[in-house]
């Protein structure tokens, strides 16, 4: 099986080039001038650019949140939704039951993805419970399993949080290990001590879901996180960063040599607060954590793009149908199931907003949005670039069409979720043709790949070096 | 009964001048140029300065810290000591026992005190546990018992330790009760583990003390008092604070305009972490919490008191026998009783190291040993100045005579502990004559006091503005 | 002669009590619980604070800035019109001409001020040009002229401006002498350079004086001026620093430990630029150098007077007459004369927004008016305290009382100049009765004093200590 | 005329993949796996890396710097020294005489190089005077001249040195060309009155060029152009930053999102002012501006370059004979031709300290050593990179290879200098085979370019985005 993507404008992390590009089964075998090569399918990328991959290193897919409350996009639908959004490998999060093996948790991880997903995909693991007894299976995980990246929580004390003493347990062992940390950074303790102030004062509204988590607390989060990471010698990675104070932690961090990252999120850089005084309970469609916050917020994560203070842009995706699962926190915000659907949006609102917004160049974009997730978690050169023997996941994109985010637009939303987060937002920037190692997976709308298709990525570990 | 000191140059935290100083009573009731009075008592202060009586907000007498330990120190032999080192007011700490109410800790700490105590006292309340229903015990010491002013630790979860939920719920009360935080501000869980890994590998001599503690632990307690007290609203005070990192801290927030404050210790100023090599188990000595650190902190810390980014030098004074006490801890660093004496140096020590040293001034070093805790913690004008209405506690003192401190040196050691943490080093500047609400109780090397003599103070609320 | 006030509540930068202050000639001599003392004059405070009379360290009177153009206050009214205020000692601003003796431009300003200043007054001496062979005139006026201080600008090329060379010779001299530096910070060289674009650009209204001279230029001056200071190794005196980039800079040397202060204005605290878009030409009345900034740089300001990042607040005091002196800038916003009144207004219109407002103490208040520049230049403890052996320059001063500023009200306005920067402005606290050295000058509105009264002060070289 | 190299491990700032590489002509046209092509050179590259030529962007050949005295590289033996070591791109530095137009210091500059160049070479244009009307000299060279970057000097006064004004009107014009500013950034007015002073005291050994050359007055200068770019808007590239404290404003200028930019070099990486306390005159050889640091100022710029506040490693190559051209300073150090020969050392440097020192990935080497400078300085994908369509300036570089730096050792030092700054170092990297645009032109010490095969390079302007 052969493809031949002719004429297009190829940019990846660095280079921004017209060549044609040539894919063996699954590679990229050759790139040149007008080669002269037979392939079964030819694409013309002629007014074109011709992208890696997008790579979404955080998502939620099929994950129970509460008895009966699950995300609403699986593997396969979640998947198919990434992929019409440009976006060919994903790294999801299998989540740890207390009291049980990480194993375990695998296992069931796979059990989801296998046969329904659509693209390539890894997993992070999140880590809920780590008595010294389970420090091997960290190590096993990093060395066998391929899923060199442990994730930890510092909020949602009921279900997720661990203490500073677990952290920096698992801190130590992934930096024995060459595997990196990633971080929910917010001060859970103290938030969950504001709510039940909150409620007990009668507030109930989502507008109070972010009046009690403020800023401080993330800011205050980030920096405990780095401390304990200097000490543990870990790489650390803070994952949806969304306000100027967590920022300025992670500044400070790399000003003195900390191999701290971080990550933000499309809702953070376009959506702000307002949106919780929205009518009729329709703040809940943005109840997330951290919560949305001010615009000078949204200016200085631009800003932390651009100077790469921060490193990525991932989607959290996590989505819950507005009538349905939302509602469950009507009347006491607290239980408004957390999270909102963004996986794929994320490289038309990034192109939107950061290139045609005259913020990045076409490299940084690709930068952020595929290159430096697949660097930073073990899955370069096969994804993040295109470059002679990596996969051949490309994205032929249209800079310059113009279509609005909108569950009615049948182009740009195909995540199994009723509303969008970004509903009425004209973006520029289109992923029109899709490649997943090698075979098209999406053309201008028509799906032509197959749950099952995306396979396991076992990654690699931690190359040493601060993005 | 009545007092008139002569021909002395007075200096206050702001003030330096040549005036007679008259005493009725306790309190000072005039100032003036050759004041052609009679009285009781008459000193001639010619060649010396006139200095208000020292402030140590950091104590720790008669405090037991395991089961047959308690500090060597108990109110009487440790109010003498403190005042033959110049200074005529402590704040030490009643504890409050898990489970049980703090007007018992604080009732107890009277017993301990009453009768005893040579100079004035008050106290800082230790809360370790902290469910709703014992609010209201905050307010009522703020407001009725003269105790405005709450001590938290974030280390030593065995004993002390409280959740973040409970710092911020004490801020919060706290900062509505125009009350004050103490902070202790170390991540104790994570040191916790650090020990633990260092036992486990078989470190068990008093330097593994200092090489568990690591800066960053200290910093970032530091950092995360402060952000909890930005969102609860409270004026955070950092006792015993002792290296760079924490110091910059402390810095950043006062730069975005919180007020939070910070206490240093002789022991940080002048001592460094390569006592704790000495070999026959002589480093137990200096086991004290947080550990000392290097000489780039100590340089830090000076600055800091020199740019009023710290506001005060305590003591910490919380002494242990190196023959009998301390020796618990052989073979086994972490049971070393933490804490080391100190109370009768401070004055001696701080004009030495800062005034003869040309750090600070004498208004300074004023302000360093009794106005600024006088200040924040309710006790002026009382305490903490020469001033017309002011107590009568004041200290003749001799800025130019050297002594050095010693165990064997009668004239600077009454402490009731068998080492000193400054054996040897030669100070300038000596309390020759020290007076408490207006009697003479140290004169020379003599004691004049009574235990009983010093009297509980209850202290006033915070005047709501940043030293 | 004597006088004696009763019954007030004596405030010093320290100090907070109540007592009787008895004055033996022009000397306080004794405080104390009501004094049995006789007395010439008699004042009963009950109710009023008792103040230090307040130090301004930064006037400009009768000053001579182009051909015919002086400003409009002399020594006789403006000192009048300080003391009115709450002012009773001034520092003005001998300027040496380009190629001629510093010590004739003091002769010079002596001459101005002899006979005619009813307050006492000190001098800063201004140099513009500074061979190597004027070097020993430094040395002479802070040796022998009681003039310490040497005050040099970056701005004003065609009049006032020294290059780096000159700061650099200046600063090491001062260094050596025990001296102290004033810097008018802003990169003046620059600012020209867009003067002259936006002049070349047509336009020519009040608007463009702060359009064009961006705070980017004043950070950039005191980042210079502090940087010099380092290398010469003296104390530095940032004068009318204006916005919270500059301010910045401040604290960033603060924080390395270097002797910089920062002096702020009543004009920076409580006007901003909104006011130059006033139309027929209203906005020449606040054209003044550094220009009015944004109102968030107010508020930096204030934080750093809360926070010790800056220690006086002076006038810059230098009046011209809106009909007659500012009308030559009409058409060309250049050649606006820089400055405006406030001599009268600081005390009041700081006591309204400091204490008053809630953001500072009483003693600050004194700091920041009174005492610390009397500290930072040689004047203490002469003058800005209450303490027995100084100068007895005393304010009795209403807290409560409430009165517009206004050319219209004679109890406020006494300047001699047909405007005022802050008309109609209503503020909390004022100055009923002033004492300069011992007799009274300004009794509610009544001027008692005399042109001639005020002597000049040698001033003490600085005490080495970073205030 | 064609050239395959086969069998490589190919690393930009991006990727590292094995490939061969076909060159037509002067352009990579083809990467593929086995290629399966005939060529006219077939080269093996086997076991090595295969890198893209070196770009030094700051290099200065033929340079007079005083009457007699020229720097000792022509642009033959220069250009040669540079492709030796790597580098097959500079860019040099024609300089404008004071008075005259820059256009015939650009001819002047041609004729040096024209016949003589081994390698590419572009121009960045010395500005030492600008008035108004030589304003439109820099948008023609900019737009049609191919040399869209000026650099000016803030140090010496006597040739290069412009005011500030001069500084903001370059920049201004600058930056609506899109053309960047190379700012030489000390502050030389002040260095040069403490020259005067030294010498007037004595000082005459070349350790007194770093003494009279503080870091302060670097950091000054760095803080100084920075704030005047962000007035100007204008992006900004620091040549030869040396110093902890000027890099330390550029990383907050970049904190606060202006695109300032720093390059170091391999003299302050590797060498450090001990060396100017070396006998017979012998410290003469590092007298550059800036003078060498200190260790720790080593550490700060590795780190600076590890986390991208630095961008470039460039040479400054500007070398002089000891035996003849140093020597005119004995005597009287400021007489000492400033600079050090380097430019055929700096990416082995680089590689050694850099990757062989775990510092930094190999992506990031050669960012640092071409493709930054390509980027920034508008010759990208032309230079920096091997791309399809990209000169094919390309090295193989022998990662393991160790070879001692000394005038004795024939494959290191082909420089037209008597001596090594590096003299006896050994580093690992050698370029065993350096391609200029699709020919051979060194290969394991031999050399078979010849003069005059390197074109003049005419750059575009910049992209927009900070690097």
């Amino acid at each position: 099986m052969s493809l031949l993507i002719r004429n297009g404008r190829i940019v990846t992390a660095t280079d921004d080039y017209r060549a044609d590009i040539f894919v063996r089964d699954e590679t990229v075998t050759q790139i040149g001038e007008k080669l002269e090569l037979q392939a079964d399918t030819v694409l013309d990328a002629a007014g074109r650019l011709v992208l890696p991959g997008g790579v979404d290193p955080h998502t939620h897919l099929d994950l129970p949140v509460a008895p009966g409350v699950v995300s609403a996009d699986d593997f396969e639908t979640g998947t198919r939704a990434a992929a019409f959004g440009g976006t060919t490998t994903i790294i999801d999060f299998p989540t740890q039951d207390r009291g049980r093996s990480m194993l375990e948790a695998v296992d069931a991880w796979h059990a989801k993805a296998a046969g329904r997903a659509c693209i390539d995909y890894g997993f992070h693991m999140i880590v809920t419970d780590l008595p010294e007894s389970r420090l091997p299976e960290m190590t096993r995980l990093a060395a066998d399993e391929g899923i060199p990246s442990f994730k930890l929580f510092m909020a949602y004390p009921d279900r997720l949080y661990v203490d500073d003493g677990t952290l920096y347990r698992a801190m130590r062992r992934a930096g024995d290990d060459g595997a990196v940390i990633l971080m929910h950074a917010e001060n859970g303790i103290v938030i969950d001590e504001i709510v039940r102030g909150a409620l007990r004062d009668g507030h109930t509204d989502p507008v109070w879901h972010a009046r009690t988590r403020p800023v401080e607390m993330e800011a205050e989060g980030v920096h405990r996180a780095i401390r304990i990471s200097e000490v543990a010698r870990v790489p650390l990675y803070i994952v949806h960063l969304s306000c100027a104070a967590a920022l300025e932690e992670v500044r400070r961090a790399r000003a003195r040599g900390v191999p701290a990252h971080g990550e933000t999120c499309p809702q953070y850089l376009f959506l702000d607060a307002s949106l919780y005084e929205r009518g009729e309970f329709e703040g809940a469609k943005w109840v997330m954590t951290p919560a949305l916050r001010d615009r000078a917020d949204q200016a200085a994560l631009w800003q932390g793009l651009m100077m790469n203070e921060l490193q990525a842009v991932a989607t959290d995706h996590c989505p819950f149908c507005f009538r349905e699962q939302k509602e469950r926190g009507r009347g006491d915000f607290s239980k408004i199931p957390n999270g909102a659907p963004g996986i794929e949006n994320r490289m038309s609102l990034l192109h939107h907003g950061g290139v045609v917004g005259g913020r990045i160049s076409l490299n940084r974009f690709v930068q952020l949005a595929s290159t430096n997730a697949a660097k930073m978690f073990g899955l370069f050169p096969r994804k993040g670039t295109i470059a002679v023997g990596s996969d051949a996941d490309i994205v032929i994109f249209d800079p310059d069409r113009r279509e609005t985010i909108s569950v009615h637009n049948p182009l740009m939303h195909h995540m199994r979720v009723d509303y969008s987060a970004y509903e009425g937002m004209e973006v520029q920037g289109y992923p029109e043709v899709v490649i997943a190692r090698g075979r098209v997976v999406c053309d201008r709308g028509k799906f032509l790949g197959r749950p099952g298709a995306g396979r396991f990525l076992k990654r690699d570990r931690w190359a040493g070096f601060a993005l």
